[in-house]
This record gives C-alpha cells, structure tokens and sequence, in this order.
C-alpha cells in the first residue's frame, strides 16, 4: 500500500474528504482555500494552516518570522476569498530544546502578523513536539455576496495578479541551495521569503467589485495556483504576460536560468491570482489602485482545459508544478 | 536561560500571553478553556486544540481512537463553558511512513468524533511532520448569559462533578506501565482512555439553569482541575467525597494503591468539575439528570485559598499534579 511521500497531497486530502461526513448546506468546504457557513445572511469564515519547521521554514528565517509568517499564510487565504479576518487562534507544538527567549519570539512574530492586519491572537495552546509546529486558525466574515470561490471563471475572463513575481523563487534558491546574488539585490530577494505580505487590501477591495470570477494565492507558485484554479472552474489559461520583479530578472541573468521559470514556479509568494469579467476590468484596476497596490493582466480563460503560455510569438505548456508537502 | 522541559506548560502560557496583544472587549481569552467574541448580542466561541502522538497517544490506542481523542478534547471544553459546537477544522502533521489507510483511519476517527456530537469537519490542512499531529478548532455559539467561565466560584458554592473518577487513571497504568488486571474490569478501564467521552449535553443543560459559577473539564486530572477553578476563582474547595469507579477501586486494591489518589491524579478524563449556587443545586441535579447522566456533590467552595480533602475524619491536602506537558 503507498505510503504518504509516494500519494502527494491533493490524493491525501481526496482520501480524507471520502471518508468525512458532508454538512448540508455548506458554502465552501475542503476543496476551496477556507470554509464558509451560513450564519443568518452573512457568512462565518474558518481556515487553518498548519507551518511545520522542517518543510516550511527555510534556513535564515528566525523563529519570529516563521511565526509571522504562519499568520501569513491564513491572512493570504482570506484574502484571496474576500474574507475580513477577525480574530485567530494559535496551536504551538515546540521541540523542548527551545528556550523562554524562543518562545518569545513565537509569539511575538504571531502578534506581529496579527497586528498588521489588524486582528488579535485570542487563544491557543501549546504542547511539545519534535517538529516546530504553528497551527493558526483564523475566523472572519464575509457577505454572502463578496465571497470569491475557485470555481468560477469562464472563458472569456480576464486573468489577472496582484503584483510581480520570481523573487521568493530567487531566494528560496539562495537561503536553500546557497547561490550567490549581488549585494544590491540579495536582500531584497531574501526578504521576500523572510517577509512575505498578504494582499489583505487587494482582496478585499476585489470582492466587492463584483466581477471577480475566481480566486487563490500563490502560496504555492503561479504555475500551481493556475491550475487549481483551472480545476476547480473547469476551464484552461492563455498566458501572454508573466510579470517579473527587475531583482528576479537578475538573478535570472546571473545563474543562467530562464526568468519567466523562475516567475511560475516558485512558492512561498502571497499574490493573488484572479479571474474577472472583461467589463467589470477598469473597476477591479481601479478598486486595486484605491486599495494601495496593483492588478496585472496576465492572460485570459478560455474552454479548452490547458494551461500555456504565449509570450513573442512562442507558445508552450506551462508545467503543472510547484512546492508540495509529501512530494519530494 | 531555562529551556521548556524546565519551564512547564503554565509559564509558556504565560510568556506567550506577555508578548500578545489582547484584543478590546475580548469576553474570554487564554486565560480560559475556550475564547469567546461578542458577535450583536450571540457571543462566537473558538477553541483550538493540538494532539501530539508522542504525548497524547497511549500505546494501545490505534490512529482512529487518537483521532476521535482529537475531536473530544475540544467539544469537552465547549460543554464546560456551556457553548454548542457547530462546525470544526482540522489540521495533520502525518509521518511520512503512514500508509493510506492510516490517513483513512484518521479521518474516519475524526469524522466518527465529530458526529458523535452532532457536528461536521468542514475544512483542514494537511503537511509532513516527524510525529503525528492533529489539531482540532471548534466553532460555536452561546447566549452571552449562558457561558460559564472559570473564575465565578464564590465561598459556600457547591462542588459537584458529573460522573466517577479513577478508571482512567487505571487504564494508563495499564497501557504505559503494563500492570495487570483481570479481564472482568481490564477493558472498562483501558476503554476509558482510547474511548473518552465528553460531557456535552451535562454542559449545555447545566448552563442553562443560571446557577453554574464556574466549570473546567477534568483532563489534566481533577486535582489539577481544582486548583485552576481555585486560582481563577480565587477560592479554595473543602473535597469531602470522590467518587471512584467500581473497576478502579477494584485496580487499586489488587496493586495496594489508595483508590482515591488513583480518582485525584488522574487525565485523560472528560467529566466536568463545576461550583454551583447551593440554591441552585436541585435544579442542576434535575437539569444535568434530564440531560442523560448525574451531578455527584464533591465538596464546597470555601474562602481560605486551599484545596484539601477531609474524608472520615482525615483531613490532607490534595497536591496540585497531574499531567502536564514538558513536566517530565
């Protein structure tokens, strides 16, 4: 029988949801980025997200940023559905070779993350562990109307991202596989992983639009988030613009790799990756801009399921991969 | 500096408490078995709660046991504050070496748990970790004027807990320290440590009669239960009965253990330990034996800060232990 590095996430998740009871009237469940309920009109939205030491806190990321970091992640999913997170729970597992100055820093990395988007750490719990683990649950609200799944693009539907991507690619490949960059742009590519942000704003302003379509983060690179997205609404992607951060494009020139690779398949990246019917464009563009940050079209949906890109006259399918837990 | 092992679980609590902001108009935070928000007049009840295989699986209990564990814990401490559980998440740390059907056993264990009290797993988070972790956060609700906190034990108040204590305490015994017991009690005893059960609708109906002033579950142990009621409540409790399963007394007297310290130092154990208005305490009984199961008087509430047991005429103090993480 497989056993769990051999199954890879998505079929873990597929066994767990065979064997779990349904709840009727449920609004989004497992197969979406959090869980939405019916609560007299308005919705109550959950998530939780689970950091792990060993898989999710690169070398060079200190215990604070790992728990900001993890408060991260749950802002991030909110974001990407539109939701106003509220307030959040804190499950900490802790090796007991830590020290007080340690847990220090795990709570204050968490209240910091918190406090940046303006929620509060109401409870939790802590145990001990092998593993580093910080659970975090968040709980929010959202109007019925405001909630963005993943299912609904159509072709036709403008593709669009929340800013420019290739750094945390960059800088997972230094803080993980020891390459070189420039001082002027090292830090920058290093604090993109340590610091990642949320698109809280961006989100939130999307989804009251109104023709946002379908949504997710890029947690785990652009690549990956195109196809679940793809999945989950049933339809494929042209993409004709992947857009580049100038210190990606660096490195890119440096180490001799392929920059647009660098920009798809990286991780660790909070952007949001959206869907928006063409007439509703100029208002996203502009409700974005209000909200502080920038919406970038990246390629359009179309019926046929297949994911490619298109840039200067070459066309080629972009691959489906990205980091998963499980799989390496 | 003092490293965790050293530290014990209250004083992380309090670390991490120290470096957290806290949230205006919280109504009940990490001071308390759950958090409970204000949300128009219902108050929003969240509690999350991380199940480490290493420390909180006995040898004995199988994957599907611990899981359902999981889920128990946190609805117990909902019927301890008197709030209904309505919907939970949960989050996996999975050994790589675990097979599908573990992941199965898993998650039919979760769900088995959830429906037991009428509730669904409606979201979660799956990773790779070294030990098993599972981390269940709860949803509820409650009337602001139903939920009972731990710090409303007044002099004079009764002491009472809602079902006999020792059997697990036994069961432990059994399955970490392999003491023997013959087969006509053996499985009662191990039975209430991998089977568990929470006191939900015992909780709910005493927090309906108004006099309940303050509750905790019994999972660290009811002497340790005694001395968070006492310290939060800042009284002191007169025990003058502890009720001792049969089979436990049974287990006491063949290994030459006092039966009643196998009832104060105990875990694992999910009755609720509550102090009730003595002008309450018919209705409670009533309420509580309505519900399904007995309210059994063990004691008073009294001003002087001590927790002492005075039975037959002996008089001694019951000691503050029980399990504690990253005591031993």
């Amino acid at each position: 029988m497989a056993s769990l590095n051999m199954l890879g996430e998505k079929e873990i998740i597929r066994i767990i949801q065979e064997e779990l009871d349904i709840m009727p009237d449920l609004i989004m469940g497992l197969s979406d980025d959090v869980s939405a309920i019916n609560m007299n009109g308005k919705v109550a939205i959950l998530k939780t997200d689970m950091l792990v030491g060993k898989t999710d806190v690169p070398p060079g990321m200190s215990l604070r940023q790992a728990a900001r970091k993890a408060v991260i992640m749950n802002i991030s999913d909110f974001a990407a559905k539109g939701a106003s997170p509220l307030v959040m729970l804190a499950s900490l597992g802790l090796p007991k070779e830590l020290k007080e100055r340690d847990v220090r820093e795990i709570a204050a990395g968490l209240n910091e993350g918190a406090r940046e988007y303006g929620i509060y750490i109401i409870g939790g719990d802590t145990n001990e562990s092998s593993d580093l683990i910080i659970n975090c649950s968040l709980f929010g609200f959202c109007d019925r109307k405001h909630l963005i799944s993943r299912r609904g693009a159509r072709p036709g539907d403008i593709l669009a991202v929340t800013g420019e991507f290739g750094k945390t690619s960059a800088g997972l490949r230094i803080l993980l596989e020891g390459l070189s960059a420039p001082q002027e742009i090292k830090s920058a590519l290093i604090n993109a992983v340590l610091l990642p942000r949320a698109r809280l704003n961006e989100g939130l302003a999307l989804s009251r639009i109104g023709g946002v379509t379908s949504s997710i983060d890029s947690s785990d690179g652009l690549a990956w988030s195109l196809y679940e997205l793809s999945d989950a609404s049933n339809v494929g992607f042209i993409v004709d613009y992947v857009p580049l951060a100038e210190e990606a494009v660096k490195f890119a020139g440096i180490h001799n790799f392929d920059p647009i690779d660098l920009g798809l398949y990286g991780g660790e990246e909070y952007e949001l990756v959206v869907t928006i019917k063409p007439q509703f464009w100029k208002a996203a563009k502009r409700a974005v801009s209000k909200a502080g940050g920038s919406l970038i079209k990246i390629g359009t949906a179309i019926k046929e399921k297949k994911v490619e890109l298109r840039i200067g006259g070459e066309k080629r399918p972009i691959e489906r991969r990205g980091w998963e837990h499980f799989s390496g």
